[in-house]
């Protein structure tokens, strides 16, 4: 199959909700997917099943705050830099490009930047959700060694890492991130199919599209959507505080949302790390990452992202499963609770809101 | 000629003068030369008219706060991985090094790197002094467009720099320092022999060793110093205050000198930003950045480096006329006055000191 313009509101909705609040504006990534489309034509989705062993995918990805990226939106020749930096540095043209994270912007703009290269998307990603930091993707929990990182800014630099690990590709693309201006397009990892085959999430591309269907024409959007991502309704309210700042490249910072209707009284407070990352009722957790945990509009179950949480809002909270791949003790070691420095031993969601 | 360990010392006193209070601290660089050609024999020294047009010059410093490069000293392995690097890119092995900054710890610790990579050294750097940033070298003066910067730290990280200009290959290669501990190793640029011819400054490595001989034996070393530099003497007396501090990887800060004897009653203050750059006298400046300024103890005439600088200590300030390359409007504007934030129109030592 291929992606046209039609498909860009479903695949932007379902990455937002995908987003756990974060990895950027979807806005801004739609509008890119559907002037490149425009341009260039449709994109092919492609499964790894049916590329070679041997071709090349290069994961791609914005870095950076998205507080930022609101205001300063990717240059177009990022994608071109970073695939010409592969051709020199393996000899070949890639075979495809994937997004890192189909959280957010990241799910989307991939299209953008696949449709102006001339390249198929792979139906994958690296996170089946959003996740603040460069070494928190399946290949690193995969155990594949963090051996390069492209980055290309909008200035046009061009950046090749070769880290020891990936918590130096982190530190160091975090560095020049911050000094491009909290901003750049970053290829994480350049995989051979052959090396992607287990160490990459596989169809998300087709899952974000769905989710992002399953409001479409509802009666009850808020239940169609919970129904299709299989979620726990944590809480119905109202955004009564939220505080934010931006610093080292992230945003930081809590939301609380306080029971509306039938559920006045309770209280729900969010802590965010540009996503959402624990939800917390008197002192509980209800859901902690890598779970999904994500804030939609209670009336049209449209994810509201960090960025946009307002005063006054009548949203719910809805959690869900992460990917089978986090919950080993390499993937909770990497963005489990503790990875983000809350002292607090990861129980699935499932769990937690088994009463609720 | 080759460099063998008896030249070693003279080396490191005439590289710590012409490092301005800057470039790092010379012992440590002595002690790994030392080391390195006990164990893989001398360096030999090559004239870039000795080198054919499309030999590879690699042109390698430290990077970083010297009071981190006194604790944090460069591991072995970081000039390998980088030349592995060049190897990499450019298909054939390098056939000489070059120290980027003659001044300092970076004049001679190339002589470590080029005995353990089993490599020539050129006699030639990028600045005939030291200076801070990565774009103040004579191969930017000079035009070469600043394309490629190759960085190794400590922990075995390898970053690639495509940078647009010269101003983004400092900003992102400081990022990159910072993030790796304020300490790294660097190629900037990589050269070809005929590239390099006129846009490096050529014998800097011979004139090193003749300035650190300048005062072997020598009844008054501080005359005979300042007869084979050419220096004026801005003051003598004793160092009566020190304001240092260690920010975003640089040293920044004054250093007050008290004339004694027959200058009792004059003052100097020193600026600094790792380097000293501008000397002021009653409001007035007598020397200023790119011409070089350099604090020595009035009796031995060695240099005292700005992290040397101690209350008490009785010394002279020397000042003398830079590499004529700096004073084009293109070296004026790199590494001028104004480059550093002072607003001042440069005046060439000589002038300013006329009377002095």
């Amino acid at each position: 199959m291929s992606i046209e313009i039609n498909d860009i509101p479903a695949l932007a909705r379902g990455c937002a909700i995908l987003g756990t609040g974060g990895g950027g504006d979807v806005r801004t990534g739609s509008l890119a997917a559907i002037r490149a489309i425009r341009a260039y034509g449709e994109v092919p989705l492609v499964r790894l099943a049916d590329l070679p062993d041997d071709a090349l995918v290069v994961p791609l990805s914005g870095i950076g705050a998205p507080t930022v990226s609101h205001e300063m939106i990717h240059g177009e020749d990022e994608p071109k830099r970073i695939v010409e930096e592969v051709e020199r540095l393996f000899g070949r043209r890639p075979s495809a490009i994937m997004s890192c994270e189909i959280g957010g912007a990241n799910g989307v703009a991939p299209v953008a930047w696949a449709a102006r290269l001339g390249l198929p998307l792979l139906d994958a990603d690296g996170m089946g959700r959003a996740f603040p930091e460069v070494q928190m993707v399946s290949m690193y929990v995969a155990g594949l060694p963090a051996e390069l990182v492209i980055m290309s800014d909008i200035v046009g630099n061009v950046v090749t890492i070769r880290p020891v690990d990936g918590l130096w590709s982190e530190r160091l693309a975090r560095a020049v991130c911050v000094a491009a201006g909290s901003h750049a397009l970053m290829a994480d990892y350049v995989l051979t199919a052959a090396r992607a085959r287990g160490a990459v999430i596989e169809g998300t591309v087709t899952r974000a599209l769905e989710v992002g269907r399953a409001t479409e024409g509802a009666a009850d959007p808020l239940r169609a959507l919970q129904d299709r991502l299989g979620a726990a309704r944590l809480i119905t309210g109202k955004l009564t505080d939220v505080e934010r700042r931006t610093t080292g490249g992230f945003v930081r910072g809590t939301a609380t949302i306080e029971g509306t209707g039938a559920e006045r009284g309770r209280r729900l407070t969010l802590e965010l790390q540009n996503e959402n990352l624990v939800a917390l009722e008197n002192g509980e957790v209800r859901a902690m990452v890598p779970d999904l945990i994500t804030v939609v509009d209670t009336e049209t179950a449209a994810a509201v992202q960090t960025e946009g949480l307002r005063y006054g809002q009548r949203v719910s909270v809805l959690a869900w499963p992460c990917d089978a791949l986090w919950r080993t003790p390499k993937g909770l070691e990497t963005a489990g609770p503790r990875a983000f420095g809350y002292d607090l031993d990861y129980v699935p969601v499932e769990e937690l809101t088994a009463h609720g």
